[in-house]
């Protein structure tokens, strides 16, 4: 095996899942584990070191440049701090570089898991080649990243670019985060399948509504193939408030590319077009034309991008 | 006179200013006329090259460096071209810097008004020794301007930033740029007015109600100041908007102080603890410590910081 390698940690408040990847971002292994979300910090901590262990052989562990971790925020990337992960319990002001670098003796890098997936994208995948790059994952909730002239917009602490905490329905939705009206809370994975299961409710002319509290992302968007027709009013609403975001960040952070990941991407055809008219409707002319396009890491844009937390070529950039 | 020159011009919707300042961001010399916004770009470049020949003396005019210009978005400043600004006939893809460099014959830099302000405060004002920070100026609109990372952000073209066009209000109302619910419709300078003059008309037990019409921000402040609950009223929900939109801002970007001016700044003691009180119940906890100053530079973060875009030193930093 040529080239240098690294190990890419996503913690995430469903899975943890580690990977060994190269410098050209291919994922060599992989391995995965549903997070003890209750276990506590050690418990977590015992299971990044196992899957870390699953992706390495003996001789890897010696060419392994260090360890990237991609989490949710807010953290302190500098200090190496996860200051308050609310889908892990016991994940606050907890010394998280430090406690796996002793464990692991690897080097170890935090990131913003929306920072490690835009820093994925733009070395391996969709945004290679741009200076100025807008990634949004929409699953669970709703995160994202920005590369702004050439560089990876971190802000104090890294904690930049929570962009799923952005207001956009002054009084609206409640979010997970205590606020009224985010972004996350009217367009996420999450609040989309909500929606679509309160309307199927009462629809029994749809084929949604058979399938009653199991509804989710992916069978609203097969029922939407299918020409039905809520399920398709649904997928139109979804891209229009996806759309509103997208507007507001191309006029906040002028990027070249907006790229989205995230389970919701697999409806990826059947939302572009609401995007796209959205944008054309309501963002101001000089930044209609900029392309909104699918993640290409697929699933693996945080894993790779938080391998390329370590990987050499991206320090300058961060 | 000591150190390097330059000269600063401000091309705004109401007033044209310039200004002859030092590399200490000391204001040397200032003139202003109101912008012949019906004139097109010939007569609108005349006026600029008026008033650059009125604050330079001829031994001056060989030490400047350069004449910064900061102008209403959306500009192309790396082509140095006005793209579309609104407010002024016939400015829709003009060669501005290529204009003004024929006609003033000293080197010519173009940048966002809110880019600029941001530069302004940043060198010389309530941002000195920041790595990440927002300035926001609110007046007849809502723009900005940011540092991240110890850099001014950009984006394609230079046209980040533009956080006035942020719908915050899905739905609601209508802005200048013809979106609706854009943070400016509903916080900038005119918004307010509008707002306490539609509810002064009814309210006879205001003082503000004898004024009618010629209600503005800053009668509406000292109504306030004197105990006017109609008027007091309505600084409080002013306040409650902008820090909506702060809270924004601190997701988005990070900084470690934002930083207000423009007209409505004069308010900045009434405003501030609604503001605070917004930030500090619906940001996220590791957000919500981030002060909100107000701007050192006064009227002049703009036509300053126009000036540093040629002064030695900032050109590392944009």
């Amino acid at each position: 095996m040529n080239g240098t390698l690294a190990v890419g940690v996503d913690l995430g408040g469903t899975q943890v899942r580690a990977a060994l990847v190269d410098d050209a971002g291919t994922v060599i292994r992989r391995a995965a584990t549903m997070t003890d979300t209750q276990g506590g910090p050690e418990a977590v901590i015992g299971q990044i070191a196992g899957l870390v262990d699953a992706v390495l052989a003996d001789e890897e562990r010696a060419s392994v440049v260090g360890v990237g971790v991609a989490a949710p925020g807010p953290l302190d990337d500098e200090r190496g701090l996860a200051l308050a992960i609310p889908t892990l319990r016991g994940f606050v002001d907890l010394p998280l570089v430090a406690m796996l670098a002793e464990r692991l003796r690897l080097t170890v890098k935090l990131g913003n898991d929306g920072l490690a997936a835009v820093l994925g994208e733009w070395r391996f995948g969709a945004g290679r080649g741009f200076s100025n790059l807008v990634y949004i994952t929409v699953s669970t909730g709703l995160g994202g990243g920005v590369v702004a002239d050439g560089r990876l917009l971190r802000g104090r602490r890294g904690m930049a670019c929570h962009v799923g905490h952005m207001t956009v329905v002054a009084d609206g939705a409640l979010c997970a985060c205590g606020n009224r009206g985010c972004w996350e809370a009217h367009a996420s994975g999450t609040a989309f399948a909500q929606e679509a299961r309160r309307r199927a409710a009462g629809a029994a002319s749809s084929a949604l509504s058979a399938h009653g509290e199991r509804i989710d992302a992916g069978l609203v968007f097969e029922a939407a193939r299918q020409g039905d027709a809520l399920a398709s009013a649904i997928v139109a609403e979804e891209a229009d408030m996806l759309g509103l975001g997208i507007v507001n960040l191309l006029h906040l952070y002028s990027p070249e590319r907006v790229v989205i990941g995230g389970g919701v991407s697999n409806g990826f055809d059947l939302l572009h077009p609401g995007i796209v008219a959205r944008v054309v409707r309501t963002a101001m002319p000089p930044f209609r034309d900029v392309p909104i396009v699918r993640a290409e890491l697929a699933g693996n844009s945080g894993l790779v991008g938080a391998a390329a937390l370590v990987l050499p070529g991206s320090a300058a950039a961060c």
